[in-house]
């Protein structure tokens, strides 16, 4: 009698053979960060728990090929081949904040074993968005950098300004208005002596969170050589996946295996997907040697 | 140079002027209640910790009118006149499921204080579907309160089977296939002395969160009477809009304010809902005195 | 071996219960009326061969319940309980603009004997809005009958400035800046002696295409005691659906045996909807009389 | 007051960088075809009106790559790339589906002398696809071409049975009931004399619309040497966008002038796309010589 209202849900199935980025979003963090004292401009340990966190989903949802994490977000990839959950967008998109959310408050202790929780709680948005090629993709990620790097010059000399130079708020946001990097490298290392390049790698690159395949059968190849092993066109005709569901369900074995390591590496350039094809690729290959 | 991949975004508005329902559910919550000896057929201390979650997503967002709660699934019921988050249906879903998460790890010590939560940790997946007209509200709330009696007749009589009649799992199965209801209740009656009726209420009809508006400028009514409160059309033209904004702040506070309630009652009949007429009117009015 | 691009189709089902307005709107028209020298401000053959061509719609679709037409568009009407095409959208809206293509093609030199069609040949783009309530259906029609009155009366003095009054029309156009309603109709009356009030219903109201019941079953009503005739929900539970299936093949045929009838009248105010219950109910009921 | 009936229409931007197909149908044309009396298997005019309309639709939207048609079916590819009407589904679709159907009842009568049109008249409905890669695509492309081949040998064969063997259609269909491409070659062989080879290309191949490029800056190169023309990344930086404006404008003249031709030929093999890079880069390039 009732049932008749299960016909108003509408499907969301995501467009086959598109990359899937699932970005995620601290919710209020600005706020969320005084009431906890995070330390300026980088709070190390609200970091290491994003990325203990995002660790927690790769590990949950082997599907997940990579993750990029700066400040309070972070992007999950889904391989273009991904069939998880059909590929339902609602499920994809809230599986993810859900993990997320839920390492993040029960490892929240082990980061900040000092000032427990207390209402309202943190909590992540999130949506998901389609990329049709590798290009789109690698273009997405490269945003993301840039946009930490951009960030963080700003947010280190803001608060150098601020922390030690005396300045106020406001007076700190009036000197950067209108500055170039340059300029900003240069009031950290005239004023304050400060070489920007020596700020550590996970503040200037973020967090890169990767699946380690050292001593499983990938092996090490000639950085160059890599390219052809990356296949442009992964959506098989029907007799090809029935053949290859064996193999397909020993790769998700092996993935679900690999232990997952964060980095904190440049991902704009060739080298670093050269160097792991498997990435792109989805499928178990060569290694490239480092170059 | 990379930013062209915002273009990839879609929005993902959902239709105005109708009523928004986010139901979330526990995933892969069989196993979850195996790990942690969940008693069976309800876990009252389980039931608890959705109540407690869901109570407090109501809490951070006003703007949810009413949730219905069974077993490991959670409904709340955006008004067709919400504008939250610009009625965006992925940014709707996933701050519910990240909040419902967040609660329900964080509460988690405190309704089971002997078993603490390890990996992998409770998640919950959602979805946001629209119904056009009050009646096909009202038919979805009826919905998920009849499963929830049909579910809970049937496993009343399957754990009595087995806890008490001895049974093993695949025979009790065996015994109830087919069975109607009125077989079900005589099972229980004639073989256990158990009277389904009085079981609790909370397992019967599920749990239904409510502000509690008493106190406030609401009045009682008789009941009857209260119908013509309801407006079915409240997407108001430009001018409406501005000249109510005030009282729509006001109505928004009143709202964050009011005590939060938990109710196990029947949601099926009219009687519910045309004693609370503000809840389907989103307006604050007259309460309908009891019958 | 190819069958898997079929994949790749994304359902476009329009959600239950909503009203169905289909826009379709004539494709670089101006241009168009100037290669045919259309009259200004109004060319009569066009709008009633617009009109022969919305009949032609509405004859071949009985789903359809009303539709409005003004210049080179044309608004379809679908009842909220229609289930043609399983409500798919892009067949909806493709099967409308396809037939009234084709009507406006070929009933073309009818119209315009003296002016055969020649390459480009007219087309029309369309799309599909949905409307969950009755009210907000009647002022999405009220809009388009609201903009075809500031649109002609314009129209109709922006033109008498030229055509009487030896304007060019830049100096018309400035002349008319800022205007209000009551400046036109002064203008109008003042310098041309036209009362705008005696203007054709047609160009003043546009074109109102509806069934005639007029020898059905319908009766006479009274108006005002037909509102209780409209059912707000129509959407039935299952074994309604069942029950009532020879009746709705009965009303199908009914509609589709009924004459079309086009009408210049004003659909803003409650009387016109008031006296036709059954555009609303999409059931057969009485006909209110006249007041 | 009214004019908030705009916020009910919902964005339907198709996703960037994907190729386009729009797909039209014939509606009710196993009817429509009875009522004109179409020869059978394949009336010539018929198809001949049909490519006739599809030239005039690619002659009037110079975005269209290719087209494909067979019996009452066509399908428009636009380039990824493409950006016409914001890439608008229903925009896009409605405007095809438009323009074909002017043509086809406004060029009926060249092609059906003697049979004019009468109610109801031929209409289409068509729908939008989108395929993320070059394969994709060209996989759809194959698909229609197998389903040509397909459909033609079972019709070809079915109605010689009836026409020159004497069956009625009863039979013929039992008699072709699961066999296999080359049992039906071989009845048409041994039975009518009819070698399926010798078959019109026309009915075999269905018909390709393609911009003739002869005489343009388009160069002949040698197959094989064409692959590396194909740009499979065209979704172009903010800059180079704007630098490439003025070239762009000049390819979309040169493709507006460009002759339209239709040809029978194999578009499943490689050497079709590889012949004719400039179909997939959309830029003008060297057109390889005959192998």
């Amino acid at each position: 009698r009732y049932e008749y209202v299960k016909s108003f849900e509408q499907p969301d199935l995501l467009l086959p053979n598109t990359w899937i980025v699932i970005r995620i979003d601290g919710k209020g963090f600005h706020k969320f960060s005084t009431k906890y004292s995070f330390e300026k401009p980088n709070d190390r340990r609200a970091l290491d728990l994003m990325n203990a966190a995002a660790k927690a989903v790769m590990t949950e949802l082997p599907d997940i090929v990579i993750a990029y994490g700066i400040s309070d977000e972070y992007s999950f990839v889904f391989h273009k081949s991904c069939a998880l959950f059909e590929r339902r967008s609602s499920k994809l998109v809230t599986t993810i904040v859900s993990i997320f959310t839920a390492y993040y408050v029960h490892l929240w202790s082990s980061f900040f074993p000092e000032t427990p929780l207390s209402p309202p709680l943190p909590s992540f948005d999130g949506r998901a968005v389609q990329y049709p090629s590798m290009q789109n993709l690698r273009d997405y990620m490269s945003w993301r950098q840039v946009d930490c790097h951009i960030n963080n010059l700003y947010n280190t000399t803001f608060w150098a300004l601020i922390q030690i130079g005396g300045l106020d708020a406001k007076s700190a946001e009036k000197e950067l208005s209108g500055s170039m990097a340059a300029d900003k490298n240069e009031i950290l290392f005239s004023r304050f002596k400060i070489n920007y390049n020596n700020e550590p790698e996970i503040y200037k690159k973020g967090s890169v969170v990767l699946r380690d395949v050292s001593g499983s059968q990938y092996e090490l190849v000639e950085p160059g050589s890599a390219s052809e092993v990356i296949d442009e066109d992964l959506v098989k005709t029907v007799e090809q996946v029935a053949l290859s569901k064996t193999q397909e369900e020993n790769d998700k074995k092996r993935r679900a295996k690999a232990r997952i390591t964060v980095q904190h590496v440049d991902i704009i350039k060739d080298e670093f997907w050269e160097r792991r094809p498997w990435l792109l690729s989805n499928k178990p290959g060569k290694i490239p040697k480092e170059p």
